[in-house]
């Protein structure tokens, strides 16, 4: 099963597992003439990275991309673009003993019975690590959007029960503190819970939030090809995710017409415009000019050291405790990750978009 | 944009606007020598009727359907099945006002702003008697799961303010009442709550829950085609869904990883199993061997006859009052459509997944 | 397995057998905005049909199409297009016989293995009528094309041995006479040839040729999705066609490199052009602004009255003398369907090069 | 436009420019549990490297492949396998003149009218060295059909005026001689042939023939995606290819039913066999259990020193003789390339065939 491609016309292919001697991406499909260069990706790159927070892995990865392909003088060519990411800091001995048993909370036994066996090292393909590919293309989706004049961003929302004041949002600090909060002080707090937890060889989740600012109306489609379906597919296709939800989400299960629609109103300069944006942005599966505005439900990292219960390749139940270097929370490292994936289907979308009306073969052909 | 079809070897195409001729899907891919006739799709396309249900619309259409191809002596032969619904109830006239303004709460705006124009009857494309055909398509994936002992099965979580009790949940209840909901004391409450919305002139939303029983573990890719990422895009295509949770879902934010891990047992006969299901059945993109349970949130129909303020197509603010034949609730017939996409998602990941590993091409080709 | 769509962003699925209700197809991505009414693609329908040819089959047609869906007040809204077809002069009792047998020449023994059975009735899904929806279809490609200044023309270049003089090439003529040579004489002279075969039992094979003006360069991709290797793809799709050549095809394999470049000159206007076209309008997969000019080869139809031997299911040698409605040369009525392939391929392919470059993006979002 | 993708369960995506930093690709959906090591794979480049060949560019590249992922313990683990081939002989310098004018009978021009500008280098994209990727990938496919007891061997039929004596047609042989044809003689002959076109620094084309032995019947569907659609794709996706024909291929269009049709037997053992191969091995799409059986056009290389006439991107007519190291003759190099397409398409076409009736369904799954 070929499960490793996104997108339709800006199509990305990972691969690439924890332990093995390299992690990448092809894009093909991008636009030519977009200027690129290693750098514009190592920043998003360096984003994911560790850095040297406590609440983040210990092991220590570089990170460095090569552009192996079609970039040429400065700017893309349209050709498939590959990136590479070598791994530097495997410690493949740490993972020896999980060949033998079903770690709770991860996909190890899902690849035995799928594949009939799996590369049990780091969680092989199933690592957080595969999140750097994505990365890295998605920072090529990021620079499409942005010189489009199309801008996401994403941030903790809450570390287990510790959520932001939204009176005191700040998307700057949240690119200032290492657990990605716009809230100073809830970072704070989120902080201390978390050296509890790690203090009790446990882990804690949380919700990020995410926003795009910029989106013309009308991209997307109407049946399956929504657009806040194909962002609901590519968020819950990191790992971790449990859920997903668009503008006023589950909440609108309680709500009724009159609260839930969003009056049309004419902003100044005569444009259409919503008085709120209770929709999130998207209606009917396209984009309705408003800010686009999600979010995605994390679970706490499944590698503890606490004693749990499970069972072995012999078919016993027996007691483990994980050690290794695990990040005690993924929320933080999964900011940009949902960033990433955003820019991905966005790019995507306004690729396909292209041929909704004879108007525009009109402007590109005649 | 070709954005009406879904599934990569089990293929759905739909087709047909809600006052077009009619509306119909092709199911391309589907194994042959399935036992199907007209009326295991009718059963299906019956529980999504308004019937005579006063919470449901007063247009009354047969939606009989007609298999135009790809059956021959009662089996499928691997061809095309082509699905066809002729709408027979259409009252255009009901809609030519609309043509003129953005009803808010629907995809009016984001269509010309598209395609620069739109079929305003009835909402057109975007009109929920779009899911007559999933629900036809659906019910062919549903006997081929059936056929494999994998059973699927949706309700009525909630309606507005009014949950079941877990404690009273009877699936068959659901199957009675007219709010599809497993509980009938539950619908009865929701049911004086609905009267209350629409003595109001206004409309309520909801929650859909739905279970899959019998799913084999190792189902789904651990990348973009993550099974719950494709159950997540095909649940959030359905109109009006406007949040996806699976196992513990959005709850997972606030919880350890000790307590949200589920440890794997032995259970009797010897055979792997959890001892709880937060998962939801799927851990690492693939089946995990026990229940697959996941949410969605329904937003309140946005046709609502109460006042709402809006614009029209020359730039003007007005008010309006929506009449005509409008669910006051989507959710109880949502119920059978959340089954369908369920369906249609599983069958084609079970075809995808018959290339996993090379002992099954042994056991078909040597 | 779904092998009934073609096409990336201006999509293809047909549906249907030769004795059954029906035939279709859904044209999904088609542009909104086109002019579109059944007449316009009646006109190529009729091209396709028999008529009072008495080198086609008996069975007579009205192949009569109904628009379902996904136009709106004259034209396309950017919604699937619904097309249908009823069957009405089926006569399957001509066909129980075959039933138990494998014709020579046909796809009867393919599906046996492949399905376990088949639709027998005329071939079922592998008749020639099949072709009337890639027609149906391929009508309104030909509208987009026709919109841009594209235009493609086929005609039978020979039957059995029977060639055209390219001195006397007329196109207008290839519309005219029963056998769509663009040569009256040849066509006289195919035509006693004809009956020849006739008066044996027997068919005759033929070539079809295809071109098309208008194409700018550019279109097309540089390695699997060469334009030249779609058109390929989609005229092989055609029953019974053998082979396929573009530019001077399998001449080449005699010619040195000196020859077959085609030197790139100025035209008047100072727009580069080519002094030969060797190329057959395609370099390197992508259009080159030349004409596009490709062959396909046809072979004889395979049902024919004289005696044959093959096996029956039962595992038997027999001899068998297949009667029936059947063309006694598939040639003629191929060249429209050749027509319609080409259509579908070269509005694909335009579309997905709209996203080639970003100034292209720039004229549509900025 | 995303265009170096090929199959849709068994995925070969490729990369990398004649001049860049390394070439690769990433294939996705390999069935898990293929031994599979580098050398697999290393045992077919070294077909496609000129090797000492006089009659091969004097570019020497080790082409030595890195498996970079997707294999684990000397299996393949079912996850993307990323294959890469460094660069090491780039003399990017010979190129910095053809910058500036478009090369007849290359892609420079219609490079420049998609994107804008390319990267010149030895022809960026373009270049033969691009089907080093497809053989490395064809190398891993070879190995998934070997193990069905399938094979694919390919072989130079004609170097210009050159063609082999069917009577003496010995496989090992081509395996042998630098221009990979089945006799010695001719081989010889064509030796002499390219000699002179070389001193007459022009170049030559010629014929590829390829056939499948082993492969079972019914695989490959009856409309778009039929087995020969599919295989012709591939073939003229492969630079320089003009034409593709399978079976009796142009011929037929001589030829008549009665002698066209190949009648169907029981062989001994009393499975069904034909008589004879008209077909080559498809009949409606399908397999039919023969030998499969097509041949291709390759046209003389393109690069001559020999003086040619052309434009610069100024707009002027100039004169040109394209010096640097280029091959006099494409054929023998791209007959592995040739049996690398092939065996990229029915590994893909097996696999999308698994899911083809309900028997097979139950035979995984129950």
């Amino acid at each position: 099963m070929a499960g490793s491609t996104i997108g339709n016309i800006f199509r990305v292919s990972t691969w690439g597992e924890s332990h093995g001697a390299a992690l990448g991406a092809v894009v093909d499909g991008c636009p030519a003439g977009l200027p690129l260069c290693e750098e514009d990706i190592q920043v998003l790159l360096d984003r994911r990275k560790p850095g040297d927070s406590k609440f983040a892995t210990q092991r220590k990865e570089s990170d460095t991309v090569e552009i192996l392909s079609g970039v040429f003088e400065g700017k893309t060519t349209g050709t498939p673009i590959s990136l590479m990411i070598r791994n530097t800091s495997q410690r493949s001995k740490d993972y020896s003993e999980i060949a033998e048993y079903y770690r709770p909370g991860h996909a190890d036994y899902g690849f035995d019975m799928k594949y009939g066996f799996r590369d049990y090292r780091g969680g092989g393909r199933s690592s957080g690590r595969e999140t750097a590919a994505r990365v890295a293309a998605g920072a090529i989706a990021m620079k499409v959007l942005n010189s489009l004049g199309i801008t996401v961003s994403a941030y903790t929302f809450s570390i287990g029960p510790v959520e932001i004041d939204r009176g005191s949002f700040d998307i700057e600090e949240s690119r200032k503190n290492k657990l990605c909060m716009p809230d100073a002080q809830a970072a704070e707090k989120a902080s201390a819970f978390l050296e509890e937890c790690m203090a009790d060889s446990d882990s804690a989740g949380g919700i990020i939030e995410c926003f795009v600012d910029g989106m013309m109306p009308g991209i997307g489609d109407t049946v399956f090809e929504k657009l806040d379906a194909n962002l609901g597919k590519a968020i819950m296709s990191i790992g971790a995710v449990k859920g997903f939800e668009i503008g006023d989400g589950f909440s609108v299960a309680g709500s009724r017409g009159s609260s839930n629609n969003d009056a049309f109103v004419i902003a100044e300069g005569g444009t259409v415009s919503k008085a709120t944006n209770h929709s999130g942005g998207i209606l009917g599966g396209m984009s309705d000019g408003s800010r686009i505005f999600f979010r995605a439900a994390i679970k706490p990292t499944p590698s503890i050291a606490k004693q749990q219960k499970t069972v072995n390749r012999s078919g016993e139940e027996i007691d483990i405790s994980i050690h290794g270097r695990h990040d005690p929370i993924i929320v933080p490292r999964a900011v940009v990750v949902v960033e990433a994936m955003t820019a991905l289907v966005l790019v995507d979308s306004l690729l396909m978009n292209m041929g909704a009306k004879m108007e525009y073969l009109d402007r590109i052909y005649r």
